[in-house]
């Protein structure tokens, strides 16, 4: 895909309330759109999407969205938004797969680091592009979705640059009411939300503390921080000048938010599988890889996992 | 104190589940037991001690028993038994020091490390010997104590060695249907416990999980393992010569026990504060003074304090 028109064909993969939001809104603006769900096929066929927005409500009537359940019955895409839960990556294979054709276009929204790699690996690096989705957004019911809050997206190349196709989404994505910003570095954005990600859901899902209870005492200051330092030298050891002063930045504005429960608490409260991998075990391996040492971000992967495992064999 | 006899004045300082059930049996035996108690003194002064115990239920009915809200108002005592919660050690001096005379020893039963050293500091190393109580037990109720298994005592001199002084603190428990046994090196007992202790405690606290949940899966195995032989390492260090075997024992131990919440774990949910210190602060301490690399008990340490302070400064 070489830009994104109102004639490419656009396929949402893991169509849950992120999917399900985003890929409303491109059809609402008049895209086409075409989304692979799981649970909620039933209810999306039957109901089309119900979006609550706090940047205004609307529906998306069965009749104007295209639902599917396997991949295999649907038409190849120009465009796929990938939006699976981080922990259903190794089935990238097959749920992609069928969707591609030559000069296809992957975007990945999903959550940390490594999933960009992992679809270069499979579809070839010059499909992929990655983006961050700055959102409050929660699945209230089946093929119901509540955006309460934020949606900038920022994206980029996985090869780095900006790029006509990057500009293209962007385009796409504002003239569907989303924000939208085009990175330079794709590395470093996501760098730089790992700063927040990497101590505040790894330490939120591990003690299962909000962040309001992280950093209102000194002793989880200290955590908080000294996981902060090591994200950032990890990121500078492979090529993503942070700067240092992102650690205050970050505990200020933590500070003006409420008790807020990160996705891998929710998660975890919920009994769910957690984005272990992603969001801290590919960080670690990445800074280890890199010569970073990094025992605070370790100890907190391997506390995340025990939990993890933990609920999962033990209910 | 030369000997415990049936003449000797006991004092329980901190009469909670622990000190209200040992305290409650040795005056059934027939000891002259004197109870300071803070929020269940009401209670016991009108109905007594009521004890559901698999070793057998009994009342300690109000005439039976003498209870005080005041150290002032009590009798000097030969020997003061001291279960305090361990959070409650800066109140050693004004709890215990009205009721020494010379020659009264002080026998600490609480959970952690340094508790017979602070009280060696305050009042003389020579009065002091200390305890560890293998009992589960509760408070169900104002001066309702509910024993539910074990209660062996290993007790020991704080100077080491066996002393027909512990030796009779020991036969007057055996009279009053408690095991017990004197430790010949109670240092040694005090590690061999933070073993379990450490990382059961400091995990279980920090990541809200029972015992069984830390070891059904390898990286919380892995985890319990590497913070055992940090334990151990530090325990040789100090003159605990603890062999290496402790920690399959351990581990081995804990899967015969179902979903077990400890002490800390309990307290957390409860809302209450922790032991942080003499459960995970002493023994880091001791370890890195001892010149021994702990990181893995510093890293369960900072959480469990981050957890205390966070949901005591955050309700």
């Amino acid at each position: 895909m070489e830009l994104l028109t109102r004639n490419s064909l656009i396929a949402i993969v893991g169509a849950g309330a992120v999917g399900g939001y985003y890929g409303a809104r491109l059809a609402q603006a008049g895209h086409d759109v075409h989304f692979l769900l799981r649970s909620d096929y039933a209810a999306v066929a039957a109901n089309g999407w119900v979006v609550q927005s706090c940047d205004g409500d609307f529906r998306l009537p069965p009749g104007a969205t295209r639902v599917y359940d396997d991949p295999a019955s649907m038409p190849p895409a120009d465009l796929v938004i990938v939006t699976l839960k981080a922990t259903a990556n190794d089935r990238y294979a097959e749920l992609i797969g069928p969707l591609l054709k030559p000069g296809t276009a992957i975007l990945t929204l999903q959550n940390g680091l490594g999933n960009e790699e992992r679809l270069a690996g499979l579809f070839g690096a010059g499909r992929v592009l990655g983006g961050l989705a700055f959102v409050c957004i929660n699945r209230i019911g089946p093929g119901v979705v509540h955006h309460m809050d934020h949606g900038l997206i920022r994206l980029g190349e996985f090869g780095g640059g900006r790029s006509p196709r990057a500009e293209s989404i962007a385009a796409a994505l504002r003239g569907a009411k989303v924000r939208c910003e085009v990175l330079d570095s794709l590395l470093y954005g996501r760098w730089q939300k790992l700063v927040w990600n990497v101590p505040f859901n790894g330490l939120g899902a591990a003690l299962d503390l909000t962040t309001d209870l992280l950093i209102n005492n000194e002793a989880g200051t200290r955590l908080v921080t000294a996981i902060m330092r090591e994200v950032i030298a990890a990121a500078r050891a492979v090529g993503a000048a942070l700067p240092d002063d992102l650690i205050q930045f970050n505990l200020d504005q933590t500070r003006t938010m409420d008790a807020y429960l990160t996705s891998m608490q929710i998660d975890r409260q919920a009994g769910r599988e957690m984005e272990v991998e992603a969001i801290l075990g590919a960080p670690v391996r990445a800074a280890e890889a890199a010569g970073v040492a990094v025992p605070n971000m370790r100890m907190v992967y391997e506390l995340v996992a025990a939990v993890n495992l933990g609920k999962m064999n033990g209910g």
